[in-house]
């Protein structure tokens, strides 16, 4: 009936957000943020790295030679420039014209996270099931359970997601009569724990989802960003049918733009472009042209590069600080590639409990529970390499070194507040890299 | 459970994008912008009365001296710089400190769109009913319709949204135990009519909308965009409470960079903040710094006054081509601002119907039909003056008034093909404006 008040609408959404920690994340980003606290708890590119006199002649001359147009409405889809665009982009990691990746079937989205809301909107009803790595994407998780989905985490070890662990999921929800809708993944550099999928696994996890006629969401938006060595091919390289795959340009070119995109079935095409209508009407039109013409007349793979040795000096000073201050009980992921390393604290320490310490000693970064539905992740922090400078990454660490020896200590002299079970012990070497995964 | 494929995947989606007419108007706006198609189909701004040189180098300047910040991640409810040229453009309009407007509870989305979308997702589950003015914006429609919600048109006269048509409306809803959400209205030089609600009615519709305890979702993207003379006070600057304020600076600067924004009462503005960052993590930080950099830096006022001057001049040629060159059953709108005349055609005459003979004569507008919810609108069509020059419009008029005047005459032959009762013979005269409304 009409007769409801403000705070009854309020109170009725309420229950449709719970469970969300982007506020939680946010308030935490709002602390790090401050210039004396060294931040490994954001995700930033290092955009400082871009030519930013050539990018911002470029882009003036967006309006300036072609306003009416850039500065105009757009379609929903997206330009067909940008599209094609897009489709070089892909080919770079094996998505190509060969695998039917053409860009008609491309959807450009403001930034990964539209493109992820829009597959939830699209596939997700109340108390459907998600399979997700655990830990995964803490945005995704946001839209999930923004969707009254219910995720299903599929446990990780040091060659990403375990294709026995995901038949057995697959199995439980199916005794359980359990409706899948897909299985989200980010196979290369993964958010947060820096894994990848193997080369063997890929195949034995696409085997596994076409048996299931389980729908896989890879989200890919670092595997372009390799050091050592390349990535391997994305799962939508090696099958045309059930995948959507999405990527962005936040993590190769600039966040700032908000520019992403979905490579679809032709039939799913047309309904991300309506669904996308109805939640925005067109992608920016500006946007779209900084990013086109970026690809047309600038050197972007020169930018990848640039990116790639910029994140691996830093991933390098991550690591061998990690080596050198950390306590002995501590284990971390070694990534061969994107933002961000995946650490578990010694037994018995708790992430999230430790954070007013680290603040108070100037470093933050994101604990653990949040990259889990299920209240996991206690014991776990992400780091990112990215946005600081070796120098403040060596302080970070040394800083945060010294929080969990205090704790370490103070727990053996009062022991342990919240028993939560023996961590793993292994250490990282240099060529058997700890994975830290629950 | 998991054994569905992706066709089972669209099939289910495929119910609940029914009815929505977005894709409809797509392939007709792709056909209208054929440059040999005189247009009045669109919504566009004319932003090529821009000043594109000076607007590219401040744009450019963006990124040359700021691009670590604009082209970075930013936050979920838009940057405090924005929020508080927002509040100085709201303050125009009258919506200011005063009445409780703070940059603290703005929201900043992608256009005004997503404030759209972003109410819809707060506030409609499956079932419930949004009241709308009939016609209404059709953008709207398509959000309500993915929500799963039913629209109920309240009737409109010259004067705006009927009061007693409102009451009816609430008093219909209580008896047969519905759940209305809100009121959905574009009080001001509304699209598709052009018609403003009146000085008077502003307080009744409040007083209705507070005694029956119903929230109101204030369109407003068309309110400094008056010609003669100023509009009325948008109803946000006459009660601070149950009413949340939409608007966007895609007709007031330009569309093509997506920024609009939400003026929610503070506790509802958290959750739209977190239902925002699940849909789209941040705004653009680049575009929010393109905006309030405009704001800053640049004569946005005189900018104003520049586009209603055009816009003035070519609704005076649309009014002006109308009364010459169409036949005297016709009847329209004059809107005292904004970007669109509303007219009715002659009895019997559908709009849709007749538009493949309006593209055989090169000249689009948008069929009533696709404002309504309910298949009102037949003999409706709505025209768009602030894009195409003078003489396009007028020529477009002429083209339309051929068309017209020869289904007249096919029905005089043949009579009629489809009778749908008659339709009002009122001809607009200088002082007393014709409304076309249903």
């Amino acid at each position: 009936m009409t007769g409801t008040t403000l705070d009854d609408y309020t109170d009725r959404y309420a229950r449709r957000v719970r469970g969300m920690t982007a506020s939680e994340i946010r308030a935490l980003f709002a602390v790090a943020s401050r210039p004396e606290v060294v931040s490994l708890a954001g995700g930033a590119p290092f955009v400082g790295a871009l030519p930013l006199d050539a990018v911002g002649e470029m882009i003036g001359r967006l309006v300036s030679d072609h306003g009416p147009t850039t500065l105009q409405y757009g379609i929903g889809q997206g330009t067909p420039e940008l599209r094609e665009g897009i489709c070089e982009v892909m080919a770079l990691s094996g998505v190509d014209a060969g695998c039917g990746a053409s860009p008609d079937d491309v959807v450009v989205t403001v930034g990964g996270q539209q493109a992820l809301d829009l597959v939830a909107r699209l596939f997700l009803d109340p108390g459907d099931v998600v399979f997700a790595e655990g830990p995964t994407y803490v945005g995704a998780l946001g839209v999930f359970q923004a969707a009254q989905a219910q995720v299903r985490h599929v446990s990780m070890d040091d060659d990403g997601l375990v294709p026995a662990a995901l038949e057995e999921a697959i199995a439980a929800a199916a005794r359980a009569g359990q409706r899948v809708k897909f299985l989200y993944t980010i196979p290369t550099y993964q958010n947060p724990t820096g894994v990848t999928l193997s080369e063997a696994r890929r195949e034995q996890v696409l085997d596994i989802c076409e048996r299931a006629g389980l729908l896989i969401v890879e989200d890919d938006p670092y595997g372009q960003l390799g050091f050592e060595t390349e990535a391997p091919r994305p799962l939508r390289a090696r099958r045309r049918d059930g995948i959507l795959y999405l990527s962005t340009f936040s993590k190769t070119f600039a966040p700032g733009l908000r520019v992403g995109w979905i490579l679809a079935p032709h039939a799913v095409r047309d309904k991300l472009v309506i669904a996308s209508e109805a939640q925005i009407l067109c992608p920016s039109a500006f946007a779209q042209a900084a990013v086109s013409t970026y690809l047309r007349t600038m050197p972007w793979q020169e930018q990848l590069k640039t990116y790639r040795e910029v994140y691996q000096e830093r991933r390098d000073a991550l690591l061998e600080a990690l080596l050198e201050l950390m306590p002995p009980e501590m284990t971390w992921t070694r990534p061969g590639g994107g933002l961000f390393v995946w650490a578990t604290l010694p037994a018995g320490i708790d992430a999230k409990a430790m954070m007013p310490r680290a603040i108070a000693a100037k470093v933050a970064y994101v604990p653990g529970v949040g990259f889990y539905a299920d209240g996991s992740g206690a014991g776990n922090l992400r780091l990112n390499f990215s946005f600081p400078t070796p120098e403040r990454i060596r302080e970070g660490v040394r800083r945060l070194g010294g929080v969990i020896e205090q704790d370490l200590a103070t727990r053996r002299i009062f022991g342990a507040v919240s028993a939560s079970g023996p961590a793993r012990q292994r250490r990282p070497g240099a060529d058997a890299p700890g994975p830290g995964l629950a």
